[in-house]
């Protein structure tokens, strides 16, 4: 290690600090910017349809103002831009805001895409950090004010005119100092000051000074210091409502926004989960059910996480952690007795109607759409992904999505009559008695696959009868002997099939393989599954289960 | 929402706080809590043999302090004990340090399980919080406190036993209010000073004072309050040494313990990447990168956390998150072109034995073994775990762990040969190029598969040669038919196989399926895959691919 390469980012000595005497009492004004930042973050960036399906989750959680993206940036944030505006999918009370550069033609472009809008929030920034300004812009401390200024005219100026052919829609304006946490802070007053001075904002029409911790490089105290200091020192602190963006790079992103609020600040900015930049943008979800477990109205609706948690994960393809604050899968598990033990007393004590009081729970999970029932959980993990863990670990199965959706309800059913505690010999009985795995393996006697060239025939002997189709592989064949014997035309959807390790098969013998077969019939989708000592019969077997069930 | 049901968890009014003066200037004494909160944490318990590994991990990093268990609890806890100290892993520089409740026969147990030891913190807890003496308890303060008062007794007299037989061990007395957080300090404090009057330390034989966030229940402020309020006011401040551990429910378990060392605490147990209870330990890793990014020597040695981590993922059973700060996937990373260009301009001006100065990057990736290839990279995932995820993503293909660890040396060359960015087609293509995928298909002009009860004939006619071979499924009568073919006997380590969706099949036809192979062969170990588009042909060709490469 070489801590001599480093040295510590300055901050403003403020030795009469006031933010660590005040308690906080309401929520901030709640942003969004999980379709902005959070998408910038990402290997594989949001489709307008996965950004539209992530929007009317943010709406119907309650966010108020949602950062949409970057429409100069790009086509595809340009059109989404469009279609919210366009499809009439902006709730009257939900402002849009978008993210510009303070560079005119993005700017120009940047109300071109919010033509007819509402009402929108236009976020201009530069970077004003020491590092930017030497390394990257090569530039004095006036000349990046200037170029905040210049932004600042042109956001002012675009907007007049696009007045002009809608003077319906209405216009606010932010400003960020981008890495406001590695800016001098005097020098950052005096820029959004200089703003400021341009857009004339008053106490009855503000803007908004946003102040991004972009990278965070000071443990959060001192980014509160930053804050208050920032605050304290801007004239006309009344017109403007103090925003603040953190990032987790040390960590600490809630903690730094949760004092920047004690500090004075009015609005928080960041994503569902903290999905954002490197490290991940600020954690609403986080800040949120941590104001909510002191008793404060969070005026955000965490009730039913399931279902924005899911469309989450989809669009950022990244799987939540299951000790994630407040949602993770296990942060309402108690696996040691003695916390088992308090967490029962302390339930059989709580009263409808009396505060929460319950050792190692700090909300009641049922709050947020979680059950008693999984809060106590041994060998086990809830939901599909916790039976499909569980069936991984101790049996070497690996289920197939299709399988873990088919299952879930079985193993929901189970863990609710075992009052949640479920065995991982329990869920593989359950698994094998819903499948019937190993009961109709006799009735495959003998079977024929033969390829010649393209085509492939399969005969089978199936409880005596001989059944004989052709197709292009065994499957193909095996649907068409079906359908010459019964009529029915089946295709199928999806299939898998791995070797097996452990001595699992219901019989005592070992099974050496595991076939999942998803069809589709005209009775509707079915999931069929075998195990037998050899591929081709599992796979036989398993086709062979799903149109028997 | 039902905030009505929260109330605050009150701390004591310190208007005049001294830490937010405070700067760090050295790195604490670090205690690694992952062989025992972090393992208590687990669905899946450490087996001993997973704890040795660990524990050999927790000591290249260089902890000098490591809570190893609670030996008194369990025979594996007991049993690693004894292991550690009779199989003399304990480098003589390295204190273990174990925890027991205040109750007599898991105190005298305890002391059992360390016969012999060179040296050891004896860790002894009882929960002193509000909610716990009312709901679990059902005991005034004086008798929770009478509680800690016996135990320290007890912990002492056991230790004067142990002396007996054993002279030359050293006993170090550690005493934890659980759940100190949501205890009124003033309490903490009389109940650790009765301990104190029992144990009688000075400041040449200190005992250790643990003050526990056991639920995260305020802003990390708060609890700098309460750390810096328990210094104040704890008699005899000097002969303790104060020790923090804090648990993450709201997301600051890094800033509470950050703000508790400027509080005046010397000491910080945790874990790595935070694994423990519920939403977890404080993480021991980010914590000390916080302060080597400032320029204090963390003392830990953190410059090739591959091995660690893998050791970590391992017995936790959980992945990495990757956006975990300094050491997830993506940390490094940046997808904007803006902060590309930022970070190339700044990479560009850094001079050697110059501070580090580079936007974006808040240390110099090197330092833990990362590359600035890594930085910046589009449509692609470093590693193995990257090449798997970009090919199960964009071509649907589910690869075995053996077929990752099998094409990772192939990936990382080509990430080295194109610097860092690797779209998917080049990773598919190389793919196809090293598994010779779709090149040898037309060798398997026809087959027969047959099976007649328990035993299977295959018939192959391979390049114009027939093999024929018998076994209890397709691929053991492909070996046997191998055998009797070369006389070199094959076996089947492992395979999979799954249906492909999309049009990847190399000649541009539709493959149906994909199979995976691994062979135990004469020559060593191979993979082999196949692409057809049938299920049994690809089984086929995959087998002979592993047997020809």
């Amino acid at each position: 290690m070489q801590p001599e390469k480093y040295r510590r980012n300055p901050t403003p000595n403020l030795a009469d600090r006031q933010w660590p005497n005040n308690q906080l009492e309401k929520a901030p004004i709640w942003v969004s910017v999980d379709l902005r930042d959070g998408n910038q973050a990402l290997a594989n960036p949001m489709t307008v349809d996965q950004k539209l399906k992530l929007w009317h989750e943010l709406v119907d959680i309650g966010f108020k103002t949602i950062e949409i993206g970057f429409p100069s940036a790009s086509q595809p944030e340009f059109d989404f831009t469009r279609r919210l505006i366009e499809e009439n999918r902006i709730p009257d009370d939900v402002t849009v805001q978008v993210l510009v550069q303070a560079r005119e033609h993005l700017i120009e472009r940047t109300y071109e895409a919010l033509e007819g809008v509402k009402k929108a929030v236009i976020h201009v920034y530069n970077t004003t950090s020491v590092v930017q300004r030497e390394n990257v812009f090569e530039k004095s401390k006036d000349e990046i004010k200037a170029m905040a200024v210049q932004g600042a005219k042109w956001v002012q100026e675009y907007a007049q005119k696009a007045s002009i052919a809608h003077p319906e829609s209405e216009w606010v304006f932010q400003y960020s100092p981008e890495s406001f946490s590695q800016t001098e802070t005097d020098y950052a007053v005096e820029v959004c000051k200089a703003v400021m001075d341009v857009w004339q904002p008053t106490v009855d029409n503000k803007c908004i000074l946003n102040l991004p911790a972009t990278v965070e490089s000071n443990s959060p105290n001192r980014f509160a210091d930053q804050v208050e200091y920032f605050i304290r020192n801007l004239p006309n602190r009344e017109a403007a409502i103090i925003s603040i963006h953190t990032h987790n790079d040390r960590g600490c992103a809630v903690a730094a926004a949760e004092l920047s609020l004690l500090a004075g600040a009015d609005r928080i900015e960041g994503t569902l989960l903290g999905n954002g930049e490197r490290t991940g943008n600020m954690d609403i979800v986080t800040l949120a059910m941590n104001l909510y477990s002191e008793g404060i109205d969070p005026e955000l609706d965490f009730t039913s996480p399931k279902k924005w948690i899911e469309v989450v994960e989809e669009v950022t393809q990244i799987t939540t952690h299951p000790r994630h604050p407040w949602v993770g899968d296990v942060v309402y598990t108690a696996y040691s007795g003695s916390h088992q033990d308090a967490i029962r007393k302390c339930l059989l004590k709580q009263k409808n109607g009396q505060p929460w009081n319950v050792a190692y729970l700090p909300i009641d999970p049922k709050d947020i759409g979680r059950d008693y029932e999984a809060i106590i959980r041994v060998n086990s993990q809830s939901g599909k992904a916790g039976s499909a863990f569980v069936l991984a670990q101790e049996y070497g199965l690996n289920l197939p999505k299709w399988v873990q959706l088919d299952f879930a309800p079985v193993a929901q059913k189970l863990a609710e009559e075992k009052g949640g505690v479920v065995s991982h010999i329990d869920l593989f009985e359950a698994f094998k008695a819903h499948y019937a795995l190993g009961e109709n393996n006799d009735q495959l006697e003998n079977y024929k696959v033969d390829r010649n060239g393209e085509s492939e025939t399969v005969q089978l002997e199936i409880s005596g009868e001989i059944w004989a189709g052709q197709g292009q592989g065994t499957l193909s064949a095996l649907c068409d002997a079906y359908q010459k014997k019964t009529g029915a035309s089946i295709d199928v959807i999806d299939y898998s099939e791995h070797a097996m390790h452990q001595n699992a098969m219901p019989d005592g013998k070992d099974a050496q393989a595991i076939a999942y077969v998803y069809l589709d019939t005209p009775q509707g989708k079915t999931v069929g599954i075998a195990m037998a000592q050899d591929t081709v019969s599992a796979m036989i077997l398993a086709a062979l289960s799903g149109l028997q069930r």
